[in-house]
């Protein structure tokens, strides 16, 4: 188990940007998958809430400014490639913008084995 | 909680390929994430075992095909904007290259807060 710094996050495979996995610290339920890049992680460690940069709009984006489904972060681990973040946070409502508590609620049909 | 087929995954927004993150469908912990294209998502489906896409070796791979550490599919699930996929596996052996059961041992180390 070695630290890692924000200077060796490995930002260049995405263009700027790495996967943040979600996962409620408690459940262990994986909440949702965002990006961040170099500012929504600084600003995440800097505030203690998650904070990821929108893909579709181009900016960053505190998680629950709006909805007040804020994510107070517990733990912040980097993958072994240095280009992969997880978050353990505590979830504030619902991770979802459709209500549900995590994004990840629908299963992948398996179409071949319903095929007769 | 509707089922989503092969075709309703949008693989568009990272050029053909989904992240997929892997959680052991017993102790929640994440194991890693990893990229899938249709194929290997095709391909997971069809046999039941993890099936990736490698961005540096630029073709498919079964987890563990050459150290035995496969991943036994659970359950897979798709995220409410159907760009990202969830492996619920059962991990044989360890899931990362350095002998760990998980990829993200490593901390993010908040360096503002050690400064003096």
């Amino acid at each position: 188990m070695t630290g890692v710094t924000l200077e060796e996050v490995d930002f260049e495979k995405l263009g700027g940007l790495v996967p943040v996995v979600v996962q409620d610290a408690t459940t262990r339920e994986v909440l949702m998958v965002a990006f961040a890049n170099r500012e929504a992680l600084a600003e995440t460690l800097r505030t203690g809430y998650a904070h990821y940069f929108s893909r579709s709009r181009l900016q960053l984006w505190k998680k629950g400014e709006t909805s007040g489904h804020v994510q107070r972060i517990r733990e912040i681990r980097v993958d072994c490639d240095r280009d992969t973040v997880l978050y353990l946070v505590e979830q504030t409502g619902v991770a979802c913008h459709r209500g549900t508590r995590s994004c990840f609620t629908d299963p992948l049909l398996d179409q071949e084995a319903t095929l007769p």
